[in-house]
C-alpha cells in the first residue's frame, strides 16, 4: 500500500488531456499495491486507476503487462483494461515515471480468505491459464528457481537475525529445490502473485483480478502452488485441507492437471513458499530508514515451507485422486 | 496520508447495511488525512468517504465536527455532508473505532499553491466564519496559546538536535506570545487547519473544503493567520507578498477586519507559525519505530516564525490600508 510519487495538478492535467476521458474531477492516492503508486482517478468520462510505475518494475516489461491485460480482458477475464490515449498509446510519462490509466474494477479485495473464496480462485486461475494460451507475449519468470540463489546470497548473512537457524534451513531447502525442480510441465502465462488482495469479490461472487505486474511465462501448476500458499493457510500457520481441496477442485473444473503436474505439485508448493520467503526476507533486512511501507513477515512463509516439506504427495494438501 | 485500521469485509458490510446507501461496490484505503483512516467507498447509492477516527481525535469532539459539517453545508459551504443511518445517527462503530460516512466531494487538493488560489482561499475562510456565526456548538481550541507550553515542554529537550539554538529561540518566542496574545477579538467557529490539501479546486474554481477535525472556537483572524502561514510562502522559505495581499483582500471581500484584528494580525501570524512548529516538533521527536507516516519538517515553520518576527505590521505581509 503506497503512494511514492507526488503528481502536480499541472502535470496531471497535461497527462489526462492526451486521453479522451474528459477533465479531472478528483484524484486520490490509494493504499494499494506495494510496487507502484496508484491513484483513483475520477474524470468526466468515468472512474479509472492511474498507475505510476516505480523503479522495481522494469520499463521494458511494461508493454508485456499492458498487452496481457488487454488480451485477457478480450478473452473474458474480468481484469483492468488499459486505456489508450488519442495517439493509441497505453503507456505514457508522468512525473518522470512510466504511467498508465486502466479501467476501474468494482469489487473488494479479500482480507480474510474463507473456503468459499478458494474454489472460485482455483477456477479463475485455470480460466486465466486458458485465456492466456494464445497470448503472443513472453516474459521469463525472474523469480523462479534460478532467481532464488541470488536472493538467498543477498539475505543469508542476516537470516539468523530473523530467527536462529534460518540460514542453514533455507540453504538446504534451496539446494533440494535446485536439484528437484521439474522440467517440461505444461506452461504459459501465469499470474504469479494471485494473493487475496489481488482478487475482487462482489456479493459473494468473484468479480475480477488485478495486479498483473508479476505475470510471466512459467508452469501453470506453479501458479496453483502460489495460490495454495497464499489462500489455504490459517492465521495460526496451519494448512486448511478443505481450502486446499476447494482450490484444486476449482482449478480442475476448468483444466485437469496432468499426472506429471500432480506429481510435481509438492515440489512446486515448496518452491512457491521459498520464493515468497526469500523476497520478504530481502525486504525485511533492507528496510530503508524512514520507510513508509512496513515489510511483510518472512517467517510466515518459512512456516509454510516447513508444512510443504512435510507433504510428500499432492493428496496431503487437497488433491483428490 | 494513512490507513491505520484494516476493516474486514464482514464488518464493513454489516456497518453499511445500517445505511440507506445500497450494497458496497468497492472500498479503497486512501492516502489522505494524517489523523484518521479514510476509505473511498462506492456503493449502489453513490460515492462516499468512510472515516475511522483514530486515537488522536477525541470521541467527545466528534458530535461537534459532525454537527458543524452539517451546519456549514446547510449554509452554502461546499463541504462533506455527514450521512445519517436509518436510526438517524451520523456516528457509528466500525472495527472498534468511531466511524462516519460523509458525501464525496469532487475536486483536487492543491499541491502547489499559486497566487490564483490565495484569493479564493481568503474568501472561503470569511464565508466559513460567516456561515458558522449562528452555529450552536462550542469547542475550545486546545492548540491555541495556552496549549503551546505543554507542547514546548514535551519537545524542548530534543529541540537542539533538530537545529542548534532551537530550544532558546522557541522559549523566547513562546514567552513573548504568552505576554502579547490578544484578547476579545471577534470570535466564532474557525477551521484552524486550512492547508492546501484541505481545499479542493476544479477547473480553476474553489470547489470545497474538507477535514474539519481541528475546527474549534477561536479568533476569526487567527484562522486567517493560519492561512497566511500555510499558503503564502514559497518552497525556498520566502514570503510571497502578492499571495498575502490576495488572501487578505479575498477575506475582506466578504468580512472586513476590525482595526483591532489588523493590529493583532502580526502576533497571530507568529502564533500560528509557532503552533505548527511545535506540533511538528513533537511529532518529529517521537516517530515510533516502524512508523508508516513520515513526519513533517518543523523547521519550515521555524523559518515562517522568523519571518513573522520581522514583521511589525500587517502591511508587511499583505494588508492594504
Amino acid at each position: 500500500m503506497a503512494v511514492y510519487t507526488e503528481v502536480s495538478d499541472e502535470e496531471l492535467a497535461a497527462f489526462i488531456s492526451l486521453y479522451d476521458i474528459g477533465g479531472v474531477l478528483s484524484v486520490k492516492g490509494i493504499a494499494e499495491g506495494v510496487e507502484n503508486s496508484n491513484f483513483l482517478l475520477r474524470t468526466e468520462g468515468g472512474t479509472f486507476i492511474l498507475t505510476l510505475y516505480e523503479k522495481r518494475v522494469k520499463a521494458e516489461d511494461l508493454p508485456f503487462f499492458i498487452a496481457l491485460m488487454e488480451h485477457l480482458a478480450q478473452h473474458g477475464l474480468n481484469c483492468p483494461q488499459p486505456v489508450r490515449n488519442r495517439s493509441g498509446e497505453a503507456l505514457g510519462q508522468l512525473a518522470d515515471r512510466a504511467a498508465a490509466i486502466v479501467t476501474f474494477l468494482e469489487g473488494i479485495g479479500v482480507n480474510r480468505p474463507t473456503v468459499q473464496h478458494c474454489g472460485p480462485v482455483g477456477e479463475v486461475l485455470a480460466q486465466l491459464h486458458l485465456a492466456g494460451a494464445d497470448f503472443k507475449g513472453f516474459r521469463a519468470n525472474a523469480l523462479s528457481v534460478s532467481g532464488w540463489r541470488p536472493l538467498f546470497d543477498a539475505a543469508k548473512d542476516g537470516a539468523d537475525t530473523v530467527t536462529p537457524g534460518l540460514r542453514d534451513a533455507t540453504a538446504a531447502a534451496l539446494a533440494d529445490l535446485e536439484q528437484e525442480w521439474p522440467q517440461g510441465l505444461p506452461s504459459g502465462v501465469i499470474h504469479a502473485d494471485l494473493f487475496p488482495d489481488n482478487v475482487f469479490f462482489l456479493k459473494g461472487e468473484l468479480s475480477g483480478l488485478i495486479d498483473f505486474y508479476f505475470a510471466c511465462n512459467d508452469f501453470y501448476a506453479y501458479d496453483l502452488a502460489i495460490g495454495l500458499n497464499a489462500w489455504c493457510f490459517e492465521k495460526d500457520g496451519s494448512f486448511n485441507m478443505t481450502k486446499g481441496r476447494a482450490m484444486i477442485a476449482g482449478y480442475q473444473s476448468l483444466r485437469v492437471l496432468t499426472p506429471a503436474e500432480v506429481a510435481a505439485l509438492p515440489i512446486l508448493c515448496r518452491g512457491a513458499a521459498l520464493r515468497f520467503m526469500l523476497t520478504r526476507l530481502v525486504d525485511w533486512l533492507n528496510v530503508p530508514p524512514g520507510a513508509l511501507v512496513r515489510p511483510k513477515d518472512p517467517l510466515e512463509y518459512y512456516r509454510k515451507l516447513r508444512f510443504f516439506q512435510s507433504a510428500d504427495k499432492a493428496t496431503d494438501f487437497g488433491y483428490v485422486e
